[in-house]
């Protein structure tokens, strides 16, 4: 008899590999396996003896499977795995495009409930922790002001705008929370500001041959949109520290909450990351909702649900009595 | 038809006050009735057209409340109200006794289920908002460290130690958590850390009319138990200091998680809380879960539940389609 909830990943590429790795960290749940739009037999996991199996015949694994952790992109490849998979498995998935939200919720709701199984949509920590701590600022002081901050971290999106300058070979580009503008919020002026005044935007940029330093600095500090608006610094590295210092993917933030109670009590509810490794702790995050999809599935529920729907003790492999007894 | 959540307030303390100011701040709920044990006649509340009842009355008004909020202390009150009174109403309450937790749990969970009632235990901040956060800390990062720090907050049981010293006629003790270890937890390092390394504490000192100073603070810093083992700074003001600067209850503090992610990724979370009122805070949590007791109680939920059994959405007057639009 196998008494551990049985988790496959749909997609191996830096979530897949974080969910293979926080599995190993958690011993009532095993990894039975892995599937992919690559060829199978190219696929080298971190873990032995788990098999690879191709996308396309996901289907034939549905009783071998408690939990499936989607693990591709919002962009193209969601937005059509969520509904189809859903409707098969319980599932998990990171979808994080803010603005299509309810219309992804409701493709997934559809099919999981034809199915009859459990949907975790928008899993990780922004949409997930961070939202989590948007509704309880909101909920516990209705009087008040909510903050994000983003980073310090690594914006793609960004980065790929700065490998567009001429004369730029490679870069990266880290979104930074100002210091200032957390300071005002945290003294509870609850001051108004906009996500450019909420943060600044640091460059760190190779030359190709021949370029000329002060060009491409004017181009990138003035390109609209990106960077003209925001206080911006560019630094000047060469390839060989791109590679060894910028390969990581740290990222992070704040969700502050500013309030009143009482006659005028001000409140201060704040919840931070410091990530070196966004994709692992995204990773980490999918891995403990599972748990909670299996038993969210075992209670008899289908469709769709998010974080705000999971009570925090069906995160943990503790029982509720060992939870209240430690952890309270 | 009234449509609006019907609370009532078991104890007028300062709790009792923090829960009708947060009532008033809450469009979907209305304070229906107060209990107290003291003389009703004598009570003034902070809004008008709210009845107050004597609590040995209470039994009367079991239909005409959807929650009854306790407002008692954990010491003496809540032991023998919590079951009681859960056996005849939905409740939520703020026991904060940590380590009679489980028992307190098993007498309140067999009153409300004999009643077929929802019983919210242990709500507030500590137990509460930082048990949740402990619980996704741990659920999170399983390879890791947690670490609660508590203040800077007024200290009750230290402020009475201060005043049982000879020469000292008014005091005040606040616990001020180490930003020394805050550091070294912040860094990731996950030191081991006590209770004692984690803080210090602050005294405001009103001597007697020919005290001797030195002799008072040498009292204060040897004390065995309350001081002698912490860095603990003793400060003298006058009678006049001590009642403008020092009538105020702030607290709060912080949960961290260091843990870590793939092969040596640092991962850090915190959640921090700066309260210029601890009891306004406390009643406004105290509020929002009246509210999930409520909904708990409609789904047909019977028996105790903590912040742990409680899905956010059900915080929120929002509806699980406006969240998940707003704030996901």
């Amino acid at each position: 008899m196998n008494s551990k909830i049985r988790i496959a990943i749909a997609g191996y590429g830096n979530l897949g590999r974080g969910v293979e790795s926080a599995l190993g960290r958690s011993p009532d749940m095993e990894l039975v396996a892995v599937f992919t739009r690559r060829d199978p037999a190219g696929l080298v996991l971190q873990t032995g003896g788990v098999p690879v199996h191709a996308m396309e015949r996901i289907g034939d694994f549905v009783d071998a499977v408690d939990v499936l952790i989607l693990c591709g992109g919002s962009k193209s490849d969601l937005p059509e795995q969520g509904p189809a998979l859903a409707a098969l498995f319980n599932t998990v998935d990171s979808f994080d495009t803010h603005a299509k939200v309810p219309e992804y919720f409701a493709a997934v709701d559809a099919a999981a409930r034809g199915g009859k199984r459990v949907a975790l949509i928008s899993v990780g920590w922004d949409p997930g922790l961070f939202s989590i701590n948007r509704l309880y600022g909101e909920a516990l002081l209705p009087d008040g002001a909510s903050y994000t901050f983003w980073g310090k971290g690594l914006s793609q999106g960004h980065s790929d705008a700065l490998r567009r300058v001429p004369g730029v070979q490679g870069a990266v580009q880290y979104t930074i929370p100002s210091q200032e503008a957390i300071e005002r919020v945290r003294s509870g002026s609850r001051p108004s500001l906009t996500t450019r005044e909420k943060h600044t935007r640091e460059c760190y940029v190779v030359l190709e041959a021949g370029a000329d330093a002060s060009a491409v600095e004017q181009a990138i500090v003035t390109m609209p949109d990106y960077f003209a608006d925001y206080d911006t610094t560019v630094n000047f590295i060469s390839a060989e520290e791109l590679r060894r210092d910028h390969a990581a993917m740290p990222h992070g933030g704040f969700v502050i909450r500013s309030g009143t109670t009482g006659v005028a009590s001000s409140q201060i509810m704040e919840f931070g990351l410091t990530l070196d490794s966004n994709p692992e702790f995204t990773s980490s995050v999918l891995v403990a909702y599972a748990r909670a999809a299996f038993r969210l599935g075992q209670q008899g529920e289908v469709g769709a649900r998010t974080v705000f729907d999971v009570a925090p003790g069906l995160l943990s492999p503790k029982s509720a009595a060992e939870l209240r007894k430690e952890l309270l």
